[in-house]
């Protein structure tokens, strides 16, 4: 049954010589070993210049035509957005942090599946969504309280970005959490793609969630009392 | 002068094993060798587990913070911003691309710092320039014609939006290029710290080119114009 590989009496000696070491010895060996592999390495394959323009060009190309989706959905609320300056000023700032909390949990995860050989999926989702939930909280008070000087103590603008934000964040932090195990364990790509995928995704999907918030808020919501009074 | 290390022997062994193999045993040794010193690694240091709900929230509220400064910008440009809800339209999508170059060029730059024992940083700027002015060029092409088609065929706006972008994915290379290389050669911090730190100025300098722009030509040009009629 065993097959007796040319190499395999090095292989022995080597480990023989790596169980005989103490731990000093051992580092000391150890930074030899990975300074003579990186040597193979570059020997091996030389590096591969990935800066092609045309492909740069591509891919920036296209994420810009999937971002500008938002344009849509942006002249679909034009109504709220020229009578309430307040959506535009703090728009960038809302999906930027969408973007921010979805990059970081996606990091966050695949170095988990990159370390991890076996870990629990299902205990990793309900210990991301709880985490997702405080985090927004967090960011959101933070958020609110800078809204709410900006604005001098008005509350419903300042409600209306905490909202929003609170929805982006924890939004982003599952998705952030789910897209990279999707892509490894079920598309079977490499997860390092879900950056950005989730910049793209959490772009468009912030512009729904503050205009849906605005227009719940600020608009339907101020007929509603103009009504009652 | 020469110190005798107790492991030197073993890694003239290891040397000596090296240079014996051919390149099919090289494969095969080397492929062992790593995973033993990745089995090293792990009993050696425990896997860090860095997700602390308070070091993220510490992040995001502070890149939340330093993100919100655009909304000064905005609100200063709040005439513009409530006549011309093409900006609002096209913000996000132009500062994401501003936001997406930049962290293009730094991975690239980041990867060569970290595989490229010496490279001249003269000619990288140099070529990197010259992508920047190339790749700006073929990107805003793509985003006139995607803003030309939604404005059924209105030059004016079109104008607007791919100057603004022209000159955010191009300043945005530039930055991506020069920020991993100052942070390792000048601050001498980790290069890897430039994505955030690109993504949140560009989201303010995006949203400054955009409404600078936009009132040179869309408030400025206009009234000039109307005078002369």
């Amino acid at each position: 049954m065993s097959q007796r590989h040319p190499s395999s009496k090095i292989i022995e000696t080597f480990d023989e010589q790596l169980s005989s070491l103490s731990s000093e010895e051992l580092q000391t060996f150890i930074k030899h070993v990975r300074r003579r592999l990186d040597d193979v390495d570059e020997k091996e394959k030389p590096v591969k210049e990935e800066n092609n323009i045309f492909s740069r060009v591509f891919l920036l190309s296209a994420l810009l035509i999937l971002q500008s989706g938002s344009s849509f959905i942006l002249q679909s609320f034009s109504d709220l957005i020229s009578r309430h300056i307040l959506i535009t000023m703090y728009l960038t700032m809302l999906v930027g942090a969408g973007g921010n909390a979805g990059n970081q949990a996606a990091v966050l995860v695949i170095r988990r599946l990159a370390t991890s050989k076996s870990f629990s999926v299902r205990s990793l989702i309900l210990r991301e969504t709880f985490s997702a939930v405080i985090i927004g909280a967090l960011v959101t008070s933070v958020g609110f309280v800078r809204v709410w000087i900006e604005e001098r103590g008005a509350i419903l603008p300042s409600l209306t970005i905490g909202i929003a934000l609170f929805c982006i964040v924890t939004s982003s932090i599952l998705l952030g959490t789910l897209l990279p195990i999707i892509l490894q364990r079920i598309i079977h790509v490499d997860p390092a793609h879900a950056g950005p995928i989730i910049q793209v995704i959490m772009d468009i999907l912030g512009v729904c969630i503050t205009c849906a918030v605005g227009q719940t808020l600020l608009v339907n919501l101020s007929a509603h009392k103009h009504k009652e009074l």
